[in-house]
């Protein structure tokens, strides 16, 4: 019977992230409008089964128009509903009485601006549980698919074909806008490639512990990071992270009084138990950002580290002594350590390295490039690390301006390659340089950043 | 007879950072050679009283080159040695002979090697003092002077004409490598306009209060950048910060353990004293930074914001709930609170929000762009807080991609042009549009960060 249940949810969920066929009630002709984006998205996807519901048009967008929902051809896998929310409990209704089972509201105006708004969000819920719906946000920027190229969003959908690439990470955000910035800055700047995009709202009904309960099945997801102001169902989430079996990163908004307040307002969380999450999040080692950014950055890092092993003896290797010491002292407030370097790893490092130098940890490898140029030294002292079995992790720092920029940097690297540690790397120099460089060592399994301690923050996670 | 002192020694750093003469000892005319870089650096500064030293050459880069110190046709203002370690204090001894009182020694291979480097170390300290020479390094990358546009720098020579920028910001760095990237990055991301640069290696003699003494009363420098692995005279910097009259912003490292060690092979600093010199920085109300970016990017508000007042309260206008409950997270953390707007600001801003919405601080301005537009939501909530005395500083957030480009950003902003208080700017979305957008917005003397714990950092910071 459990089994069943559970069977039910997945199959619930399978349907927002991979339907067959969707209505979009509230759907418009005018390019401006949230249901002229969503509907332009998924004409990407599914052209054959998608019908526009909107009684002012006959046609949208090439697609036969219905006035309602009632007309509609057949009983859709999801229905996406962006409609002034007063509407909403009506459509709720119909969608019901229709055969429809899954309603996602994308629309604003419900539980998150105050009472009468709460009290509209409790009639869709109370209608949909008299249908057996399950009702996926309100107040949400919908579902993005990687896999399948499907945008279910009211993001405007001209970005999507340039920059959308599938890959092994996915996202669950309890947010509207945020989700919009947050998925643009990911594809825009292609930290990772997207497994599945989940905004999740007000989250009335389909909750974080839905989607990771998902994911947890989803082969192509292989890496989860999440923005939440509250949890909704913490023993729930304990259960779904324990069978997880994935890196799971969070990001907590709410965590200060006032936080916890505008939390309220935002997606009517009931924040302000922030410490109760904190020291779940401990015990089951759910590991932490702090701002989108960093969120971004550390995800990246579990993405492109998959299987790789980790430890805390880190190797730093710097073109700049200073560099150096600032890596160490962020070691050493990550909890993490210098590798002490083996007697061959010494002996090989001497043999790149004028006589008057005693190589260490931190490798400072400024005077073996002087002696002997750039390409031997970084490559000389990577293998010598790499091979060191007191040698878990790797950072390496890296000097960049035009003038490298013709250096096969595959071939300087080239030990990293098939390193089973962990290596990060840190740029400092001409900026303009440093998309094109980030862009070709990332495709060795390396990430790229521009501060110190993120990196090292990142080589501080635990898998 | 202490006034005398004090302008022999700011006269002494004024000859090194702005001489009317140069010897450069170890000019070379290999392009691979930092004796090339340093003098074809010069060449854009002095031509006509510059002197090439080396016995292997009659003439490099078009100058006429001596073959020995003594046979220099006139007592510079300032001798640059870049030549092995070795030779150094015999040309200090020439140097002395020869009435030259100012020496820098950029070559490397000193104190920060080991027992053997150090007895040359001393060996030229003992000459400098004979021959009552100022001594600048060793083991530096030297100085860049933004307003002669100056370079005294082994760096490479082909990018300063296309980044150096003057302006606010003087930098004192105690490393040669590090200065170099850090520079670069400064200059290619244009962070700041710079007035000095100075790197002062292993500052054997001229040090970080020498330097901090001259730019007290540069008047060319606002704001002042330090990273340094120790303070070389913790009494003498207590007096000189306290006479500084400017603010000054320190990246100290050293801070761990193993980063002491190795800060003890970098410039031969006795660091791991870090415990001190930061009870030192807090009775001094020095600022901190924890990492080369963030020290760029703390300074860059700081010389942004010269003359603009500073207080506790800061409104968030934002455009994703999400971001403005993570800024207040951010707020507290900092020791910062959210502004309690007044009563004529919720008028103002009720007059763009729909019906529904109550507006209060986070300012979450999405519904009003969807009723009002973005250029009227951001003018109208932004003119309003501006106007509020409750509201000390603001942070405004923003989604940017292509399509938004075109719009008039400066008139988006205007309310903030002639702001007195301090303002922000967290940009999410497009990052191929984050250049050109920062550049634009920071004409306003608003600094702009695409992380928003950095921002919140950079308003907790006092003048």
């Amino acid at each position: 019977m459990r089994g069943l249940m559970v069977m039910d949810r997945l199959n619930a969920i399978e349907g927002f992230i991979k339907p067959n066929s969707v209505a979009v009630i509230g759907a418009s002709s005018d390019p401006k409008k949230g249901g002229y984006a969503i509907l332009a998205n998924l004409l990407e996807y599914c052209r054959d089964r998608l019908y526009p519901v909107n009684p002012k048009y006959d046609e949208v967008l090439g697609l036969k128009c219905y006035s309602s929902v009632e007309q509609l051809p057949e009983e859709v896998d999801l229905a996406i509903v962006f409609t002034p929310a007063s509407q909403v409990p009506r459509v709720i209704e119909e969608c019901g009485r229709r055969g429809i089972r899954r309603v996602m509201i994308q629309s604003a105006g419900f539980a998150e601006v105050g009472i009468q708004g709460r009290r509209i969000q409790e009639e869709c819920l109370a209608r949909a549980r008299k249908w057996k719906i399950r009702l996926w946000g309100p107040n949400c920027m919908g579902v993005v698919n990687g896999q399948e190229r499907m945008v279910a969003s009211f993001m405007r959908p001209h970005v999507w074909k340039e920059v959308l690439k599938p890959g092994p990470v996915s996202l669950i955000v309890q947010s509207g806008m945020a989700s919009a910035g947050f998925l643009m800055q990911v594809m825009s700047e292609g930290y990772f490639g997207l497994s599945k995009a989940c905004s999740i709202g007000n989250r009335c009904d389909v909750n974080e512990c839905d989607i990771l309960e998902y994911l947890a099945l989803d082969e192509s997801t292989q890496v989860i990071a999440m923005y939440i102001e509250s949890l909704a169902d913490p023993i729930r989430f304990r259960r779904v992270v324990e069978g997880l079996g994935k890196p799971l990163l969070v990001l907590l908004g709410g965590l200060s009084p006032d936080g916890a307040r505008a939390a309220m307002s935002h997606t009517a969380s009931m924040a302000g138990r922030g410490d109760l999450a904190e020291a779940l999040f401990r015990q089951l080692g759910v590991k932490r950002a702090y701002d989108f950014v960093e969120l971004m950055d550390l995800t990246k890092a579990l993405a492109l580290w998959r299987g790789r092993n980790r430890g805390r003896n880190v190797a730093i290797v710097t073109f700049s002594g200073a560099a150096g010491i600032v890596a160490t002292d962020h070691l050493w407030k990550e909890g993490l350590a210098l590798a002490r370097l083996s007697r061959e790893t010494q002996r090989q490092l001497k043999e790149i390295f004028p006589v008057w130098m005693e190589p260490s940890n931190p490798v400072d490898i400024w005077p073996a490039i002087e002696r002997s140029g750039r390409k031997r030294a970084y490559t000389w002292a990577l293998k010598a690390l790499v091979e060191d079995p007191a040698v878990d992790a790797i950072h390496v720092h890296m000097y960049v301006d035009r003038t490298l920029m013709d250096e096969s940097w595959r071939s300087l690297l080239e030990p990293l390659a098939c390193y089973s540690g962990r290596a990060a790397m840190w740029l400092i120099g001409d900026t303009r340089c440093f998309r094109e460089v980030r862009e070709r060592v990332e495709t060795l399994g390396i990430p790229v950043y521009s501060e110190i301690q993120r990196g090292i923050r990142a080589l501080a996670l635990r898998d």
